[in-house]
């Protein structure tokens, strides 16, 4: 099998990260004859300053004839006053909506070796893994009008509009469902439904695919400010969580946050599987940016990328064993005491980029 | 002087955190002449009861008319399948909303008796200080469309509209900075400038008015969802905070919540200063909800109405040092290990709401 990837790397330490998964792709082309075919391309302020837009058509095309997209991280203080249209990250959410990958999971997992890292109370969250699934391509990100308006007298209007479809909410609410089947069973619904109509529908959605299709899943909802009290509190109380494009924008990175292990989450984003080949479209991403500030200095941790294409393996090649091999080689890593600065703890051997991407291939 | 307060208890715990307040009032009348005149109306499920809406014209007008409004909890389970329009958050919006109280001041402090109750590690929030200045008046709250429309063939789709208006940013944004100067001089701005247009406009207004007429004021911008995350890693780094009223209502639950004393947290909601009087309206209310499972049992922590009475000294009536003698007195309580359940710790002395009101107005 041929097994077509497109790699993204981005700006500030994503292209460092991904020279480490690119090295995983070899070694597993290499040692196990896994088929990768590899094309990289330009995205974000990198993307810009090479044609002026914040991905090329060129590069939009290759990501949707992939069979999934890797992609690093974007933004940068060069970029803050590009216009926003050509800002870096339009080059995320263009890839995100014309891909149509509607479900964001975005694992919140603590892992062990690193309870301590967290600013929580490590009993709190030592052995936390939540699922957050997000919906990806509606809501406020993407609804119009989306606009700023000159009202005359020195006065403007900006404008952003949220949007959901009872489909759209439905088909979100079912990945969150059938992940929770594979998992403990559970899952929390969030949304604002006593301020916003869009979660009055989203709630009565979610209630009703619950009951159609799903009533052997345990359901809950929650407020979303309350959702996030209730994640700082007593983060371990969760399973699944589906929430709306903005709210898990919101809840996941403090979900992440949370679990002392920003550097090493990843996240993958789906699309709905094609009717005929049973294919979804998939892009991977770190929960971690760019981080302008350690950039080019082969100091970033490259573990979160390394995770996202673990996810990649699992999710778009149904490569289970090996992704699990890959997860497996993180959490060894970890537990000898080999870290980058950002999870350095006492004891702990402190490596850069390279030194933790071979550690990881060694394993 | 005649005080005129305006006391809307609500629902749940509500009530009995108010009567906590009547019994400092009455003390401040009879041993200081404080001049307090109370009436009392009723908001949320309570008004719904008596006369199905979330609170009555009468009580609006007399809202209206009081110089400050001390303001409960509302909602509850009996009122979860009540018309969108009349639930109970309709009134405390309503109330925002005609008063006009666009800046909601939320102070995130860690009282120092308390450190230990956070899920954080007690040093990340042990003298913690921070306080948020929320738009209240504005944004997807209040924009329209807002709406549930019907597309036929089983879909519906919901809609809200965030807006806001460049006078809008520019009074809270002057408010914030103006309680920074009283303070350690720092504002943080939060928004989604990177995804929505009304973030875009949020931020150029806060520039502007921050060149214009706050210069001395240290400034920082900072995207909503990566302020979530500081948030929960190093609270401390933040002094003011100044965002809209969405993220203003996430951002701040996630405050109280990792200060560990959420029971005891207050916040004021005020207008815009009277041109002739320089009075503003306000109303005051804890940061905690109505709390259904423990309400009528007596034993619910009155303090976040206790120092909601507090801020209501200080911002509608300079009574500061009144105001500070109530503080003093709170944070004494706490200091002899004086205790209602939700707060209790080994050691301490556990008594019920009533008691916790006199041993507060005892010192
Ligand atoms: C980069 C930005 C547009 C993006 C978002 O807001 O979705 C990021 O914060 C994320 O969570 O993936
Ligand atoms: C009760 C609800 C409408 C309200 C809000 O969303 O503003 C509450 O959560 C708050 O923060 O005061």
């Amino acid at each position: 099998t041929v097994r077509n990837l497109f790699l993204l790397p981005g700006d500030g330490i994503g292209p460092e990260a991904m020279a480490e998964v690119r090295k995983i792709i070899a070694y597993m082309n290499d040692a196990m004859g896994a088929g990768f075919v590899t094309n990289e391309g330009l995205v974000g302020g990198s993307a810009y300053d090479s044609h002026g837009a914040a991905i090329s058509e060129g590069d939009m095309g290759k990501a949707l004839a992939a069979d999934a997209v890797l992609f690093g991280a974007v933004g940068g203080p060069k970029w803050d006053d590009v216009p926003y249209e050509v800002r870096p990250e339009a080059g995320l959410l263009r890839l995100r909506k014309d891909l149509e990958l509607f479900a964001n999971l975005r694992p919140a997992i603590c892992y062990p070796a690193l309870a301590n890292a967290s600013s929580l109370k490590p009993e709190l969250v030592e052995g936390l893994d939540i699922l957050i699934v997000r919906e990806l391509t509606g809501g406020v990100y993407f609804g119009s009008p989306k606009e700023i308006i000159d009202l005359g007298n020195g006065q403007k209007r900006g404008i952003d509009t949220q949007v959901y479809d009872t489909y759209e909410i439905e088909r979100i609410a079912g990945v969150a469902f059938e992940l929770a089947r594979t998992r403990k069973n559970r899952v929390c619904s969030m949304e604002k439904r006593n301020v916003m109509k869009s979660g009055v529908l989203w709630n009565q959605v979610v209630t009703q695919t619950h009951k159609d299709r799903y009533s052997d899943v345990q359901l809950e909802h929650m407020l979303a400010d309350a959702g996030g009290m209730q994640l700082v509190r007593a983060p371990k109380q969760f399973d699944v969580i589906v929430t709306d494009n903005l709210f898990g924008d919101m809840l996941s990175d403090v979900a992440a946050m949370l679990t002392g292990s920003l550097g090493m989450l990843p996240s993958a984003s789906l699309g709905a599987p094609d009717a005929k080949t049973g294919k979804r479209k998939a892009l991977y991403e770190p929960v971690h940016g760019s981080a302008p500030d350690i950039a080019g200095k082969g100091i970033a941790n490259p573990i979160a990328m390394i995770a996202s294409f673990a996810m990649c393996l699992r999710y778009s090649f149904n490569m289970v064993d090996e992704a699990d091999k890959l997860e497996r080689a993180i959490a060894n890593v970890l537990d000898k005491g080999i870290r980058t600065g950002d999870i350095m703890a006492e004891g702990c051997t402190k490596v850069g980029t390279a030194e933790m991407g071979d550690a990881i291939l060694a394993e």
